[in-house]
């Protein structure tokens, strides 16, 4: 191990990325070095690198960005306990404050003062990434690190999904994004009995057909309302996983669900958007969930736990695997919407 | 008893409402006829009263309205079990379908086919009121029947509160008409650390004051999400019961709510609301619960002991009594705002 | 149809049973008739057939027994709405009493005056059965009658396994009768990481096996404190469903529970047991669940569609199906303890 | 500050206590050092004063032994941040490992490897106490020491009352201790209808019903369940808080509680004791919950704000408060029964 490391840069405050050589991280008493075996592409991620509006705000230049991976712990600080060298393993991203009440009453994961890696603090598209101990996953050792990196975002999916009862209910994913596609597999493998996929991209249905899905709609094509009242025989589903951030396909997904159902939100619109309190969320008794991050650290159990008894199969959402260097055509592949997860292998 | 009753009528399809001799209501073998007691005015009421857009888009004339009371029991139907003459009751107003997804799962207050008494059949503004036996809910003999004729409406109040955990939270209540005021009392009844009562009419949060508030807001003179913040130093509440229905107030309710927080709505927008889903619901984690009605019958069990155990004093609340025929003066006292909850006695 | 029909019955009060000729039920205008088509075999019948201590002190003779079924509708009484000729139907067992503080908030399983089909009132192992039309549960036209008929046992299995959080948890089942085997299916159908079948049979470790059990462990043969143990990495398992109401299996169950653990009981040991509750119970913060029958009825729903949507395949648990006739075959069967479910057609 | 402290120690591996002179203590990095302003009795210390069988099996001597106390911070290790000198404090006394699968998911207060304050290391029966920085609670300024002292077994009442739903609902507290009594106090600030507190001491059954029991029972006087019947009109409470760790007390509270109810245990009986699962707990629908230390830190919070907002008066607990030297005293009010707390000022 020299001291300088190959790594995806966000290298001035606009659109594009650099392969770039930089410093390997220090780390300080409590922290960890893993040498990254596997990185894989977040939808923030492509936001970064295209430099939208959020992007824009939030993202300081030059920084090493990306956020899912896993990799090998090559060196822990004097303080670490818990975590060795040599072992696998992949991280939470937020690293919390441990003061405010949330983290205070265990609700780490809507820490008021979150700070997150590839966002707020150098990121894992590189060789080599540091982060707290405290904040490590080890992953079992025949666990491959392509699938050990996309654990993080399936987190998302399973926090979602499983943030309240599913086993027996009919289900509705709205929006197939890769995350939208964990969000069908986990649906499927946590025993609902109709996983309704919705998107109006047709390789994303596909895929969704692929881990589970009983029904598909292409919402640009029929009216997704409709089709899932004829599904359910005019019930509407229990449960939505709102994974679109569109307006209509928000307003479509308070349609679909029926009385006293489950809507957890975990997309991310980027405006406010009109909502008929009155008559789809009071009357019908609905639950509305924001969903945000994994719980710490029982998402990561149960995320773990799902891909390694093999309840979850993730080959199929794993689309394009790629050496680090070649991440343009990682990004390329995310903004046309035809792939599944991107992972690069530095 | 003679065949015909005194009765406030909804005697056109416009404002106001006219005292008439009606016919005494026939049974059904499933029924039961109670003679009313003690009759309240919910704001309800009030909408049918100045014939708003929503009146005119439900109700049906010449009808009796009005869906609060107490009374006794003086007829049975042949079928009825676990009802007898003699018996002081209230009742549930909404009547159930028993066949659709949410009552054969045991959730009847979100059936999809409700019928409400005073809306869709006729009401208990009158000297007498017949309903089915199994909407009828049995009141200690001791408890007096202006009480229990309030207990509907405060049913509301508790599904709201009591709809998760309150004890040794931090608490506000947005809107404080005659139910917002008593979220107020049951919450500090169960065990609420802060009551912050929110409103712009002085008197109700007086009324507010009296009942356990430990803050009261007038909104119209102060910024009510900078106080909360206060009083939270910071933090914001941990529930927010909505019972204003006011699009200002909403977006400031959902600002005063800390992280995780649980918003329980039971107003209902006259329209749309434009809400920042991606801040104020996802990344801090809420929930939003959609309320209606109460749970048949753990809200009404609920209800009657926090009354009849003295948990809740709803003495101060029933601001105004008054005959039956003076039910304009009751109608205009609700229109005022200067009141809490007006009591009709047949 | 004629006035009498075919049914097996409990003919005096000891052992055996006898197939008579006795009349068809007659209907009161709350219920409704049904040709059964096929009627499956509890631990619960095997008691009555045996006659044991329990028999004895409950059932009365001469009397039809039996209470898992499906059929078709063939008469309804003239109150009956929701259930017309023709319906395939099952039937939740317990008539409830709508009066007691259970059935009037919504908890009708544990009704305080339950009365049960084949136990306290005519069973259905028999060509024809009546049942008041609120037990009677729809079943899609496609779903075999065979498997129709044991939803009512698998009801006990969903119940239980989904009495709380699943997906992503360790799991064992202690005890694998046939709702054992069941709930092994349940618990791999809704997402358990580890499903781990304890007995001291191996034809039913075997069936257990064929239906998901990711371990399987014959406790006649070795510790399965030990094993679990080991299979979670001296942990423990996160959920138990005790199904074998032995006392020296109920002890082993607290020991392999890890701490916060649900231990959820639908067994009925046949007497006291000691339990060391400070440091099984207490110390560990275990929840102890009481299950019984089926929530009325959301476990029939769930029940339903996990069959019907093929995320439970019950075809390998239903291993003997014959002429109600034979019955005395399938009772030797089922004393045997070599089988899966036993399905009796009329 | 010198260098040494008074303290009561165990000094040997017998009955009894010394007060003696010590070092006072050495804090590492994360630790921090408290003046200990007030420290209050446990039945734990006066198994360990007693020198009982556990107390043989457990402690070690020469040890300071204590665990409940308030004061103020007055040195803070190099890595604490969030706890500045002059704080007032208490402290959460299960000091965790982080590394166990409860710790990993959040529940610290069922830690596999929990260490206690005064039983497995040096207690705060003294004139200063440290801790780990990320156990200690802050406290208002205005909080007055002996209530922020007991806290921590407040917490244990708070723990067990609050671990289900208790507003609206019937409620016995079994056993009266001080943490009974407390749990009496705050299922009456929390919204319970009826606190039937149960117990053979007078002097506690007077305490209790000073702090809001509704009923009281001298269970060596009457039969409890007769009366809790009576009470509840024969259909049993729906929350029992298991505080007296008596085999016989344990079954009447089994069979005082309704179906479908909570049975919430914090007490440790001595041995395993015999309990009927058939009857008392599956045909009934129970759910039993061991009780085990506090939320770290929700309990806390709870337990704060409800003393701080004066929702719960903790001053009628507190009967007896002199100085430290006078420990035997105090322990000999505990062995008497003739008490609620009994705080010591150092």
């Amino acid at each position: 191990m020299g001291t300088t490391m190959k790594a995806i840069m966000k290298h001035h405050l606009g659109p594009g990325a650099e392969l770039r050589e930089v410093p390997i991280p220090q780390i300080e008493p409590h922290e960890v070095l893993i040498q990254v075996k596997a990185t894989s592409i977040c939808g923030t991620d492509v936001h970064i690198y295209t430099w939208d509006a959020w992007a824009e705000s939030r993202i300081k230049a030059p920084m090493v960005f990306g956020h899912e991976f896993s990799g090998v712990v090559v060196e822990v600080g004097r303080d670490v306990t818990g975590v060795k060298i040599g072992d696998h393993v992949s991280a939470e991203t937020h690293v919390v404050c441990h003061q405010c009440l949330q983290c205070k009453t265990g609700q780490y994961h809507i820490c008021q003062n979150t700070k997150i890696l590839g966002v707020e603090f150098q990121g894992c598209f590189a060789e080599y990434v540091k982060m707290p101990a405290e904040n490590i996953w080890k992953n079992p050792i025949d666990m491959p690190f392509e699938k050990a990196s996309i654990q993080e975002p399936m987190g998302n999916a399973v926090h979602t999904v499983l943030a309240g009862p599913i086993a027996g209910k009919t289900v509705a994913v709205v929006g197939c994004g890769p995350i939208g596609i964990m969000a069908v597999a986990v649906a499927k493998a946590s025993g609902a009995t109709e996983v309704i996929a919705i998107d109006i991209n047709d390789y994303r249905l596909d895929l969704a057909r692929k881990v589970g899905a009983t029904v598909t709609i292409n919402s640009a094509q029929e009216d997704p309302v409709k089709r899932v009242m004829q599904v359910t025989e005019g019930t509407g589903v229990e449960v939505v996983c709102e994974m679109s951030g569109h307006p209509v396909a928000i307003r479509q997904a308070f349609e679909m669900l029926t009385n006293g159902g489950r809507m957890s939100i975990l997309s991310l619109p980027t405006k406010p958007i009109e909502l008929d309190i009155t008559n789809q969320i009071v009357f019908k008794g609905v639950t509305v969930q924001g969903i945000t991050g994994r719980k710490m650290y029982e998402t990561w159990r149960q995320t773990s736990g799902l891909i390694h008894s093999g309840q979850v199969d993730v080959t199929p959402i794993i689309t394009h695997t790629m050496p680090l260097e070649n991440f343009k055509e990682g990004f390329d592949l995310m903004i046309s919407g035809q792939c599944g997860k991107v992972v690069l292998l530095p």
